[in-house]
Protein backbone atom coordinates (compact mmCIF):
# COMPACT_ATOMS: atom_id res chain seq x y z
CA UNK A 1 0.00 0.00 0.00
CA UNK A 2 1.36 3.50 -1.06
CA UNK A 3 -1.71 5.63 -1.33
CA UNK A 4 -4.30 6.67 0.96
CA UNK A 5 -7.73 5.04 -1.29
CA UNK A 6 -9.74 7.94 0.36
CA UNK A 7 -8.05 11.15 -0.69
CA UNK A 8 -5.09 9.81 -3.04
CA UNK A 9 -2.49 11.32 -0.80
CA UNK A 10 0.84 9.15 0.04
CA UNK A 11 0.68 6.60 3.06
CA UNK A 12 3.54 6.13 6.22
CA UNK A 13 3.90 3.48 8.38
CA UNK A 14 3.52 4.78 11.90
CA UNK A 15 1.38 3.53 14.76
CA UNK A 16 -1.28 5.35 15.17
CA UNK A 17 -2.16 7.42 19.02
CA UNK A 18 -3.44 4.33 21.09
CA UNK A 19 -2.91 1.63 18.87
CA UNK A 20 0.41 -0.42 19.28
CA UNK A 21 1.19 -1.91 15.64
CA UNK A 22 2.09 0.00 12.89
CA UNK A 23 -0.43 0.61 10.02
CA UNK A 24 -0.68 2.70 6.80
CA UNK A 25 -1.92 6.22 7.96
CA UNK A 26 -2.58 8.88 5.51
CA UNK A 27 -0.48 11.93 5.48
CA UNK A 28 -3.37 14.32 4.29
CA UNK A 29 -6.61 13.02 5.76
CA UNK A 30 -5.02 10.68 8.54
CA UNK A 31 -7.57 7.94 8.05
CA UNK A 32 -5.62 4.23 9.19
CA UNK A 33 -5.80 1.18 6.56
CA UNK A 34 -6.20 -1.42 8.62
CA UNK A 35 -5.25 -4.94 7.13
CA UNK A 36 -6.77 -7.98 8.42
CA UNK A 37 -6.81 -11.72 8.03
CA UNK A 38 -9.03 -13.26 5.19
CA UNK A 39 -10.78 -17.03 5.68
CA UNK A 40 -10.65 -19.58 3.02
CA UNK A 41 -13.63 -21.78 2.83
CA UNK A 42 -14.20 -25.12 1.39
CA UNK A 43 -16.10 -28.61 1.67
CA UNK A 44 -14.87 -32.35 1.58
CA UNK A 45 -17.36 -33.65 -0.65
CA UNK A 46 -18.06 -37.43 -0.44
CA UNK A 47 -19.79 -39.89 -2.00
CA UNK A 48 -20.11 -43.30 -0.21
CA UNK A 49 -21.89 -46.63 -1.90
CA UNK A 50 -21.27 -50.10 -0.85
CA UNK A 51 -18.98 -48.95 2.13
CA UNK A 52 -16.77 -47.68 -0.22
CA UNK A 53 -16.02 -43.87 0.39
CA UNK A 54 -14.87 -41.35 -2.36
CA UNK A 55 -13.38 -37.78 -1.37
CA UNK A 56 -13.40 -35.02 -4.96
CA UNK A 57 -10.78 -33.48 -5.64
CA UNK A 58 -10.00 -30.58 -8.12
CA UNK A 59 -6.50 -30.22 -10.05
CA UNK A 60 -5.56 -26.62 -9.71
CA UNK A 61 -5.58 -24.51 -13.22
CA UNK A 62 -4.60 -21.41 -11.20
CA UNK A 63 -1.14 -20.26 -9.63
CA UNK A 64 -0.56 -20.85 -6.70
CA UNK A 65 0.29 -24.90 -7.01
CA UNK A 66 -0.84 -24.89 -10.38
CA UNK A 67 -1.42 -28.69 -11.50
CA UNK A 68 -1.59 -29.64 -7.76
CA UNK A 69 -4.78 -31.64 -6.39
CA UNK A 70 -7.13 -29.70 -3.68
CA UNK A 71 -10.02 -29.84 -1.82
CA UNK A 72 -12.65 -27.02 -3.39
CA UNK A 73 -12.10 -23.91 -1.52
CA UNK A 74 -11.46 -20.31 -2.23
CA UNK A 75 -11.46 -16.84 -0.41
CA UNK A 76 -15.00 -15.85 1.37
CA UNK A 77 -16.55 -12.71 0.03
CA UNK A 78 -18.56 -9.91 1.59
CA UNK A 79 -22.21 -10.69 2.37
CA UNK A 80 -21.90 -13.89 2.79
CA UNK A 81 -21.75 -16.95 6.06
CA UNK A 82 -18.76 -19.61 5.54
CA UNK A 83 -20.93 -21.97 4.71
CA UNK A 84 -22.33 -20.18 1.69
CA UNK A 85 -18.58 -19.59 0.73
CA UNK A 86 -18.00 -23.57 1.09
CA UNK A 87 -21.12 -24.25 -1.41
CA UNK A 88 -20.36 -21.71 -3.85
CA UNK A 89 -16.54 -22.59 -4.03
CA UNK A 90 -17.33 -26.07 -4.34
CA UNK A 91 -20.09 -25.69 -7.07
CA UNK A 92 -17.42 -22.79 -9.00
CA UNK A 93 -14.70 -25.20 -8.77
CA UNK A 94 -15.91 -28.01 -9.53
CA UNK A 95 -19.45 -28.19 -10.67
CA UNK A 96 -20.67 -30.17 -7.61
CA UNK A 97 -24.10 -30.05 -6.27
CA UNK A 98 -23.35 -30.84 -2.69
CA UNK A 99 -25.70 -31.29 1.30
CA UNK A 100 -23.25 -29.21 3.76
CA UNK A 101 -22.86 -30.94 6.81
CA UNK A 102 -21.05 -29.21 10.21
CA UNK A 103 -17.44 -27.26 9.92
CA UNK A 104 -15.00 -30.06 10.02
CA UNK A 105 -11.80 -28.06 10.54
CA UNK A 106 -10.36 -24.57 11.52
CA UNK A 107 -6.79 -24.03 10.55
CA UNK A 108 -4.92 -20.99 11.54
CA UNK A 109 -2.11 -20.37 8.47
CA UNK A 110 -0.94 -17.22 10.10
CA UNK A 111 2.50 -16.76 7.92
CA UNK A 112 0.00 -15.87 5.38
CA UNK A 113 -2.50 -13.95 7.31
CA UNK A 114 -4.84 -16.77 6.72
CA UNK A 115 -7.52 -19.25 8.10
CA UNK A 116 -8.74 -22.11 5.74
CA UNK A 117 -12.03 -24.20 7.35
CA UNK A 118 -13.50 -27.23 5.41
CA UNK A 119 -17.05 -28.05 5.76
CA UNK A 120 -18.35 -32.10 5.81
CA UNK A 121 -20.42 -32.29 2.66
CA UNK A 122 -22.37 -34.92 0.68
CA UNK A 123 -22.41 -35.50 -3.02
CA UNK A 124 -25.45 -35.58 -4.27
CA UNK A 125 -24.94 -37.22 -7.79
CA UNK A 126 -21.82 -37.84 -9.43
CA UNK A 127 -22.79 -34.76 -11.99
CA UNK A 128 -19.65 -32.44 -11.37
CA UNK A 129 -17.44 -31.05 -14.53
CA UNK A 130 -14.00 -28.69 -13.44
CA UNK A 131 -14.91 -24.30 -13.42
CA UNK A 132 -12.78 -22.16 -14.97
CA UNK A 133 -9.93 -22.69 -11.86
CA UNK A 134 -9.76 -26.23 -12.36
CA UNK A 135 -8.15 -28.33 -15.21
CA UNK A 136 -9.58 -31.56 -13.49
CA UNK A 137 -12.01 -33.19 -11.05
CA UNK A 138 -12.07 -36.58 -10.04
CA UNK A 139 -12.88 -38.51 -6.92
CA UNK A 140 -10.68 -40.67 -4.95
CA UNK A 141 -10.84 -43.52 -2.10
CA UNK A 142 -8.43 -43.18 1.06
CA UNK A 143 -5.46 -45.69 -1.31
CA UNK A 144 -6.26 -43.25 -4.20
CA UNK A 145 -5.81 -39.77 -2.80
CA UNK A 146 -2.49 -38.56 -4.51
CA UNK A 147 -0.76 -37.70 -1.55
CA UNK A 148 2.47 -36.13 -2.53
CA UNK A 149 0.62 -34.08 -5.10
CA UNK A 150 -1.55 -32.11 -2.85
CA UNK A 151 -1.54 -27.97 -2.96
CA UNK A 152 -1.67 -26.73 0.34
CA UNK A 153 -0.70 -28.31 3.77
CA UNK A 154 -4.09 -27.32 4.89
CA UNK A 155 -5.80 -29.76 2.38
CA UNK A 156 -3.65 -32.68 3.62
CA UNK A 157 -3.64 -31.86 7.17
CA UNK A 158 -8.00 -31.97 6.54
CA UNK A 159 -7.82 -34.84 4.33
CA UNK A 160 -5.66 -37.10 7.37
CA UNK A 161 -8.00 -35.87 9.95
CA UNK A 162 -10.98 -36.81 8.30
CA UNK A 163 -9.68 -40.37 7.42
CA UNK A 164 -8.26 -40.58 11.01
CA UNK A 165 -12.34 -40.13 12.40
CA UNK A 166 -13.74 -42.28 9.83
CA UNK A 167 -11.00 -44.74 11.32
CA UNK A 168 -12.22 -43.72 14.50
CA UNK A 169 -15.56 -44.39 13.82
CA UNK A 170 -15.36 -48.07 12.47
CA UNK A 171 -13.45 -48.69 15.72
CA UNK A 172 -15.74 -47.36 18.84
CA UNK A 173 -18.67 -45.63 16.72
CA UNK A 174 -19.34 -41.84 17.30
CA UNK A 175 -19.50 -38.84 14.91
CA UNK A 176 -16.83 -36.65 12.99
CA UNK A 177 -15.40 -34.27 15.45
CA UNK A 178 -14.61 -30.66 14.96
CA UNK A 179 -10.47 -29.45 14.96
CA UNK A 180 -8.91 -26.54 14.74
CA UNK A 181 -4.95 -26.69 14.39
CA UNK A 182 -1.70 -23.92 13.64
CA UNK A 183 -0.11 -24.62 10.31
CA UNK A 184 3.13 -23.60 10.71
CA UNK A 185 5.03 -25.41 7.92
CA UNK A 186 4.91 -24.60 4.34
CA UNK A 187 3.92 -27.57 1.90
CA UNK A 188 7.05 -28.59 0.28
CA UNK A 189 9.03 -29.41 3.32
CA UNK A 190 6.09 -31.77 4.41
CA UNK A 191 6.20 -34.12 1.61
CA UNK B 1 -12.73 2.93 -1.49
CA UNK B 2 -11.98 6.00 -4.34
CA UNK B 3 -8.37 5.55 -5.36
CA UNK B 4 -5.86 3.10 -5.96
CA UNK B 5 -3.72 2.38 -2.96
CA UNK B 6 -0.70 1.36 -5.52
CA UNK B 7 -0.41 4.14 -7.87
CA UNK B 8 -3.59 6.36 -6.64
CA UNK B 9 -5.16 6.95 -9.86
CA UNK B 10 -9.53 6.63 -9.95
CA UNK B 11 -10.82 3.25 -9.09
CA UNK B 12 -14.12 2.33 -10.98
CA UNK B 13 -16.65 -0.50 -10.04
CA UNK B 14 -16.39 -2.83 -12.02
CA UNK B 15 -17.05 -6.66 -12.93
CA UNK B 16 -13.29 -8.14 -13.89
CA UNK B 17 -13.12 -10.26 -16.83
CA UNK B 18 -13.40 -14.01 -15.37
CA UNK B 19 -14.68 -12.81 -11.95
CA UNK B 20 -19.00 -12.27 -11.45
CA UNK B 21 -19.03 -9.87 -9.11
CA UNK B 22 -18.06 -6.08 -8.87
CA UNK B 23 -14.97 -5.01 -7.90
CA UNK B 24 -13.00 -1.80 -7.22
CA UNK B 25 -10.38 -2.01 -10.20
CA UNK B 26 -7.79 0.93 -11.16
CA UNK B 27 -8.52 2.50 -13.87
CA UNK B 28 -5.10 3.10 -14.65
CA UNK B 29 -2.27 -0.08 -13.58
CA UNK B 30 -6.17 -2.46 -13.47
CA UNK B 31 -5.11 -3.66 -10.27
CA UNK B 32 -7.81 -5.31 -8.58
CA UNK B 33 -8.68 -4.50 -5.12
CA UNK B 34 -10.81 -7.05 -2.87
CA UNK B 35 -12.69 -6.35 0.21
CA UNK B 36 -13.41 -9.32 2.24
CA UNK B 37 -14.92 -10.37 5.85
CA UNK B 38 -13.18 -10.19 8.58
CA UNK B 39 -12.80 -11.74 11.61
CA UNK B 40 -13.69 -10.27 15.44
CA UNK B 41 -12.00 -12.57 18.88
CA UNK B 42 -12.54 -13.17 21.84
CA UNK B 43 -13.21 -15.57 24.99
CA UNK B 44 -15.55 -16.39 27.63
CA UNK B 45 -13.45 -15.50 30.49
CA UNK B 46 -14.88 -18.14 34.14
CA UNK B 47 -13.82 -18.05 37.47
CA UNK B 48 -15.99 -21.32 39.47
CA UNK B 49 -15.53 -21.84 43.10
CA UNK B 50 -17.45 -23.35 45.32
CA UNK B 51 -19.65 -24.57 42.73
CA UNK B 52 -20.97 -20.86 42.15
CA UNK B 53 -19.62 -19.78 38.24
CA UNK B 54 -18.95 -16.26 37.46
CA UNK B 55 -18.34 -14.57 33.31
CA UNK B 56 -16.15 -11.53 33.18
CA UNK B 57 -17.49 -8.75 30.95
CA UNK B 58 -16.07 -5.44 29.58
CA UNK B 59 -18.19 -2.20 29.71
CA UNK B 60 -17.55 -0.60 26.43
CA UNK B 61 -15.71 2.47 26.44
CA UNK B 62 -15.81 2.96 22.96
CA UNK B 63 -18.49 3.20 19.89
CA UNK B 64 -20.44 1.37 18.58
CA UNK B 65 -22.12 0.92 21.71
CA UNK B 66 -20.46 2.68 24.04
CA UNK B 67 -21.55 1.69 27.66
CA UNK B 68 -23.28 -1.73 26.52
CA UNK B 69 -21.05 -4.79 28.54
CA UNK B 70 -19.38 -7.42 25.88
CA UNK B 71 -17.07 -10.15 26.20
CA UNK B 72 -13.68 -9.35 25.54
CA UNK B 73 -13.19 -9.62 21.74
CA UNK B 74 -11.75 -7.51 18.76
CA UNK B 75 -9.96 -7.46 15.26
CA UNK B 76 -8.08 -10.25 14.62
CA UNK B 77 -4.22 -8.93 13.34
CA UNK B 78 -1.82 -10.13 10.69
CA UNK B 79 0.39 -12.99 11.79
CA UNK B 80 -1.42 -14.07 14.84
CA UNK B 81 -3.59 -17.08 14.96
CA UNK B 82 -7.24 -17.11 16.18
CA UNK B 83 -6.62 -18.26 19.36
CA UNK B 84 -3.52 -15.63 20.23
CA UNK B 85 -6.31 -12.81 18.92
CA UNK B 86 -8.55 -14.20 21.55
CA UNK B 87 -5.40 -13.77 23.75
CA UNK B 88 -4.68 -10.86 23.23
CA UNK B 89 -7.98 -9.07 23.18
CA UNK B 90 -8.78 -10.54 26.98
CA UNK B 91 -5.39 -9.24 27.72
CA UNK B 92 -5.95 -5.55 26.27
CA UNK B 93 -9.17 -5.54 26.87
CA UNK B 94 -9.51 -6.70 30.91
CA UNK B 95 -5.78 -7.17 31.87
CA UNK B 96 -7.13 -10.38 32.67
CA UNK B 97 -4.61 -13.69 32.80
CA UNK B 98 -6.50 -16.75 31.57
CA UNK B 99 -6.04 -20.14 30.40
CA UNK B 100 -7.39 -20.49 26.72
CA UNK B 101 -9.52 -23.69 26.32
CA UNK B 102 -11.76 -25.04 22.94
CA UNK B 103 -13.42 -22.65 20.67
CA UNK B 104 -16.64 -22.52 21.60
CA UNK B 105 -19.16 -20.42 19.23
CA UNK B 106 -18.37 -19.38 15.03
CA UNK B 107 -20.87 -16.92 14.49
CA UNK B 108 -21.62 -15.19 10.57
CA UNK B 109 -22.77 -11.72 10.95
CA UNK B 110 -22.88 -11.47 7.02
CA UNK B 111 -24.45 -7.98 7.31
CA UNK B 112 -21.24 -6.17 8.85
CA UNK B 113 -19.15 -8.62 6.40
CA UNK B 114 -17.56 -10.33 9.98
CA UNK B 115 -17.17 -13.82 11.81
CA UNK B 116 -17.35 -13.61 15.23
CA UNK B 117 -15.39 -16.80 17.40
CA UNK B 118 -15.15 -17.17 20.99
CA UNK B 119 -12.79 -19.53 23.09
CA UNK B 120 -13.71 -20.91 26.61
CA UNK B 121 -11.20 -19.45 29.15
CA UNK B 122 -10.59 -20.31 32.48
CA UNK B 123 -9.60 -16.97 34.45
CA UNK B 124 -6.07 -17.87 36.37
CA UNK B 125 -6.80 -14.90 39.23
CA UNK B 126 -9.36 -12.42 39.93
CA UNK B 127 -6.52 -9.35 39.02
CA UNK B 128 -7.82 -7.81 36.18
CA UNK B 129 -8.19 -3.75 34.95
CA UNK B 130 -10.56 -2.25 32.22
CA UNK B 131 -8.14 -1.93 29.52
CA UNK B 132 -7.98 1.44 27.24
CA UNK B 133 -10.80 0.31 25.38
CA UNK B 134 -13.19 -0.75 28.55
CA UNK B 135 -15.21 1.83 31.38
CA UNK B 136 -15.28 -1.30 33.68
CA UNK B 137 -14.67 -4.94 33.90
CA UNK B 138 -17.02 -6.90 36.69
CA UNK B 139 -17.38 -10.75 37.23
CA UNK B 140 -21.00 -12.03 36.79
CA UNK B 141 -23.01 -14.73 37.68
CA UNK B 142 -26.24 -16.17 35.17
CA UNK B 143 -28.39 -14.40 37.34
CA UNK B 144 -26.59 -10.95 37.12
CA UNK B 145 -25.85 -10.86 33.16
CA UNK B 146 -26.91 -7.98 31.87
CA UNK B 147 -28.90 -9.24 29.16
CA UNK B 148 -30.68 -5.93 28.38
CA UNK B 149 -27.05 -4.14 27.97
CA UNK B 150 -25.39 -6.38 25.98
CA UNK B 151 -23.60 -4.84 23.22
CA UNK B 152 -24.24 -7.26 20.25
CA UNK B 153 -26.01 -10.24 19.04
CA UNK B 154 -22.87 -12.16 18.82
CA UNK B 155 -22.43 -11.58 23.06
CA UNK B 156 -25.91 -12.72 23.73
CA UNK B 157 -25.74 -15.84 21.37
CA UNK B 158 -22.44 -16.65 23.11
CA UNK B 159 -24.09 -16.60 27.09
CA UNK B 160 -27.17 -18.12 26.07
CA UNK B 161 -25.32 -21.15 24.57
CA UNK B 162 -22.64 -21.32 27.32
CA UNK B 163 -25.26 -21.31 29.76
CA UNK B 164 -27.58 -24.02 27.79
CA UNK B 165 -24.35 -26.11 27.48
CA UNK B 166 -23.81 -25.76 31.31
CA UNK B 167 -27.44 -26.90 31.98
CA UNK B 168 -27.25 -30.15 29.67
CA UNK B 169 -23.75 -30.31 31.21
CA UNK B 170 -25.67 -30.69 34.98
CA UNK B 171 -28.20 -32.46 33.65
CA UNK B 172 -26.73 -35.45 31.63
CA UNK B 173 -22.98 -34.97 31.91
CA UNK B 174 -20.60 -34.36 28.67
CA UNK B 175 -19.53 -31.43 27.80
CA UNK B 176 -19.01 -28.16 25.88
CA UNK B 177 -20.06 -28.27 22.55
CA UNK B 178 -18.89 -26.33 19.71
CA UNK B 179 -21.54 -24.12 17.79
CA UNK B 180 -21.88 -22.46 14.62
CA UNK B 181 -24.92 -20.19 14.06
CA UNK B 182 -25.88 -17.25 11.68
CA UNK B 183 -26.99 -13.88 12.98
CA UNK B 184 -29.25 -11.99 10.91
CA UNK B 185 -30.71 -9.34 13.66
CA UNK B 186 -29.09 -6.55 14.78
CA UNK B 187 -29.16 -6.18 18.63
CA UNK B 188 -31.54 -3.54 18.83
CA UNK B 189 -34.87 -5.57 17.58
CA UNK B 190 -33.90 -8.70 19.82
CA UNK B 191 -34.31 -6.63 23.65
Amino acid sequence: MKFCSECAHPVELTIPAGDNRPRYVCTQCTAIHYQNPKMVLGSIPVWERDGQLQVLLCRRAIEPRYGYWTLPAGFMENNETTSEAAMRETVEEAGAHIELGPLFTLMNVARVHQVHMFYLATLRDLDFAPGEESLDVQMFTEEQIPWNDLAFPTIRTTLELFFADRARMRASGGGYGFHTQDITKPMRSDV
